[in-house]
């Protein structure tokens, strides 16, 4: 495995289960065929890293579950409902031990020890939203222990202007805030709202229900106004009429729906002469996938920039996040010079 | 009715009777609530023409139905079945006249002339698809007029290097050929794919197929290669990997759908560790709403750029064409100095 | 007005205004046609009656900006919010009174004596759910006054037996409880979870969300747990996995839908081989339209069986309710002598 | 492989493949868990025939890609498309021989004398649509060899009244004509306009259209009309006005979807006061598997008949045909009966 980087993941949740699936599928892929094209794979390489390039050195979790297992078995066990996309997938050798519980200084220490101990270059932070207090403090044992850091949840890490200073001032990445989907429900339903206001259609209503079968559907059927707000706020800047847009972030849990999330979606509009156009939409996405999908390119861009020295926000990532540090602010040529800085 | 412009249209079917009721649908509106929007106009006015300022001044066709009748009469006449927008329009004071059946030279000094005693300064070509001849021989009878000419077909009218030329030196517009539709299949098709390819997911195969129970759809089923072709092509110049795309202009011929056209589109691509992303998406749209709403910005556009003594292609009106002279050439700060051009 | 029944309403809410306008509709277009078909219902004529022979003689209901009003203002009201099927309905002559606020003896003895002096045949009980004593109330109101009584609400009424002993006595109809939807999403998903099963195929989960913009969706958001029961129940009766099957009575609250219902169905199911069979179906209706296509046979049935003397539960009745008294034991035949025993 | 019956193929097209495969998949199944279910088997065993008790004794079929080869590969070979649901089968030890090309009786006597030396018990006749000669000749073949027969296709064979008698007098079932899908359009259609027509909604219009990428969508696209009748007659006699519905079998030949079937139903009627009420489905199943699901069934029942000496006509298989000889008429009792004759 020369050429890979050292990635440590905190939080070994259905995202974890499906980045680690998801180069092994590849993995065998390329074994059957070595010339097949990787199918969902944005970029083949990023700074000379391939997806294949991810060595896991440390997983750290708090479920009793998880703690003590091999990570290969730890990201199949309950609730964690990601498919199998291969079979019997061979221990990695890496056990998940005990991580963080209240994110106080002498856990920081331990954590910081032990990436320093693996020789971790990256750590992914992947816990359940809401634990603001727990993002900084890992972030904190990355820094200490010279490490690059991914915050894959909305928590503010990478917003938090003194954290940024602190890995800028280190030549350290700190790539976040908040994953933007693979294919999400948001961006499909605002590029249609876009091309329909474009055309000049009037909007006379639209909704987006989101229903899914993993622990995020449940909590999010009562507790989902955040991420209302936040789905909103992403196509108003886009100059579409929010007040007639309703978001559901959970219509409801579905049990069997697994892993996947379902979305509907309705646009009523009115074109010449006040006569309707109408569409409906249902998309159908593997939820895991589609956080996995863009967690591959910041974890390898985070490596990738680490090892050129560059520190604090990198802008190669700011597509892949809702809500990098200064917002949405680049054009197309800064993305072109961002990835030529992370090498060939 | 003073300041509005003075239209002939050659062809008496579904888009006419959508461009003459929705523009008493809005006068209607008006009249009842001076300040209310309109839904479904693009832009409130184009060089000073509001959607309300089009006097019919003369309508040719050669169906017996039509032939003789009043406009707001032989607009609703079999096998014309656009919807009734405001009950029992009131007649235009126009009869409709017996068009050009070849295309002859005196054919078109027969429509030269009377282009000519009705003052018209633009004449709006909407006649079924696939009658070359004809659509040039109008175009002739309109520069003979000095008459702007707008061509809503496929056929090479403005493409034709000399006739262009011809507008051009008369300073007369010449606004062609075959219009985008307000909110076609073609359009949200490729607002979707685009989508999935950016995001960096594969394409694995998509289709769509368009339903409808107007005339042109039972002519599509069995001759719909060349609309084939011109929606792929659509496709392929945005990038998209067209060998994955199938398209359907007709599925069939369904009556009670009358005017209003149905389109399915599936797309079925792969995201990470190659799990599924599937769209199904259904749209529905009044067929023929979705030309007048373009059309109302076409002669608008060749109105008032005739006014001002623009003559050949005008670049205002390229986004709204599938096929303008030179292609899709132009940027936002063109479109900007295009629009401003037609006055204030 | 002849052969028409005095007709009483308790509550006016979306479902007497759509009973109130479907009618107006139906007597214009059959003033316009005679001989034209109605859409929409079912049966032309109940024991002589047909969809017409409806007269209002009075409206109680609550709300300040309903009392005082002619019924057709009222069904107008916010937060009534079905549409206007016919422009400026006709006054009623009927203005809607105070009616019950707790159910006690005096207002049982007051509704009563205002249901006698008009002479009222049939009232109908249309109030929001949940409100058990104010049914019971009503009822004996009805009971007490010689007044037929429909139960569209799923308080137990025409199950109480003590009560429907009292209606059989006094041969009067008692018609409850619990309204089915003339196309509803449990029957339609009903239906198809059937067929899955008939024909074979394993059924591997199911999916029922629905939507709405009237004030019920509001409700059912949060206390949707009895309706999902309901809905289940129904469909366990005819031997379907229920426990494969999820039902969410309102997946939110979508204002622009306004009166609408849109009900998602997925059904995902495996057939031979294990290889998958999915349909995924969209329901838009009329929400109150759907109760007021069945109101119109029960209050029918109701004034049909009075007339003939019928007292206590009537078996023509249950196909259209939800929990018939003794539940839904019948044969067609029995139907078919049902509807006899109502006259021609 | 005691209690297995002998079964002969001619044709060896998707369908066998299904079959082939599907019976490797249960095998599979039962070899890791011996008790798990059968997804997809609307019945364990018919006659203490279960759907593992398949021997395959002989197949035919005239393409060259197909001559030669072990039935396990030939099932794999071009066009056939059906997925592999059983990764690497094993060869069945039957190599594809020449069937007929002419249906002479030469080759009558060559089929029979081969069904003969292999002990056939059941020949099952699953050629393209529309060889009535070839149909009618390998049943010949199966009668003369004393060997039960079951035609999977339109053509005429069990509603041939001295066929049915030859067959009867031999004491030989024969089974027949044309499969109804295990969960296809057509059932899931008239379900839903069934259950619009019961309810008292009045149909405006329906649509249904299929789409699919194996060969016979190829040839539907243009010969389409036989099955659009057949289709329509199916619906028609369940009362439904078929007036107002359109069937297209083939939309189009879309190459991604393989042996999959998409089928989009439309249904607009009008519920009380007009107002619409609309459903829109779509239905995604593997063709193959819809009809093998089928063909176990009557395999079995064939086999089952003839262990017993039940000659003709079988009705415990009529609910699995489109078009039984005497047509749909039978009870839930007869069926009953039916089954026990096949045995235990």
């Amino acid at each position: 495995m020369k050429d890979s980087f050292r990635l440590a993941v905190a939080g070994v949740g259905n995202n974890v289960a499906a980045l680690l699936q998801g180069i092994a599928f590849y993995r065998a892929l390329r074994l059957s065929d070595p010339s097949a094209a990787l199918p969902g794979v944005r970029v083949e390489t990023v700074g000379g890293l391939s997806v294949m390039n991810v060595h896991f050195v440390a997983a750290l979790d708090v479920a009793q579950a998880k703690v003590g297992r091999d990570l290969a078995e730890a990201v199949m066990a309950t609730p964690n409902n990601f498919p199998e996309l291969v079979p019997a997938l061979p221990p990695t050798g890496v056990v998940v031990e005990s991580g963080m519980m209240n994110g106080d200084p002498d856990e920081i220490a331990a954590v910081s020890e032990r990436l320093v101990s693996t020789g971790t270059e990256v750590l992914l932070y992947s816990l359940p939203t809401g634990r603001q207090r727990l993002a900084e403090s890992y972030a904190r044992a990355a820094l200490d222990a010279g490490a690059a850091f991914v915050n894959c949840t909305p928590e503010k890490v990478a917003r938090d202007d003194d954290l940024l200073k602190c890995f800028s001032d280190e030549n350290l990445p700190l790539i976040g805030d908040d994953l933007a989907s693979h294919l999400g429900a948001t961006v499909v339903h605002r590029a249609l709202l876009d091309l329909v206001t474009q055309r000049g259609l009037s909007l006379e209503g639209s909704y987006q229900v989101n229903l899914g079968g993993n622990e995020d559907f449940r909590n999010l059927r009562s507790h989902g106004s955040t991420k209302r707000e936040s789905k909103l706020n992403a196509m108003r800047d886009s100059g579409i009429d929010v007040e007639r847009v309703e978001v559901v972030p959970s219509g409801g849990h579905i049990g069997y729906i697994q892993d996947r999330k379902f979305c509907h979606i309705n646009i009523e509009s009115r074109g010449w002469g006040g006569t309707p156009a109408i569409i409906d939409l249902t998309l159908k996405v593997q939820d895991s996938s589609n956080a996995a999908g863009v967690i591959i390119d910041l974890v390898r861009i985070a490596a990738a920039g680490k090892r050129r020295g560059l520190g604090g926000a990198l802008v190669a990532s700011f597509p892949q996040l809702k809500s990098p540090p200064g917002g949405h602010r680049y054009t197309e040529d800064d993305l072109r010079v961002a990835y030529a800085e992370l090498g060939p």
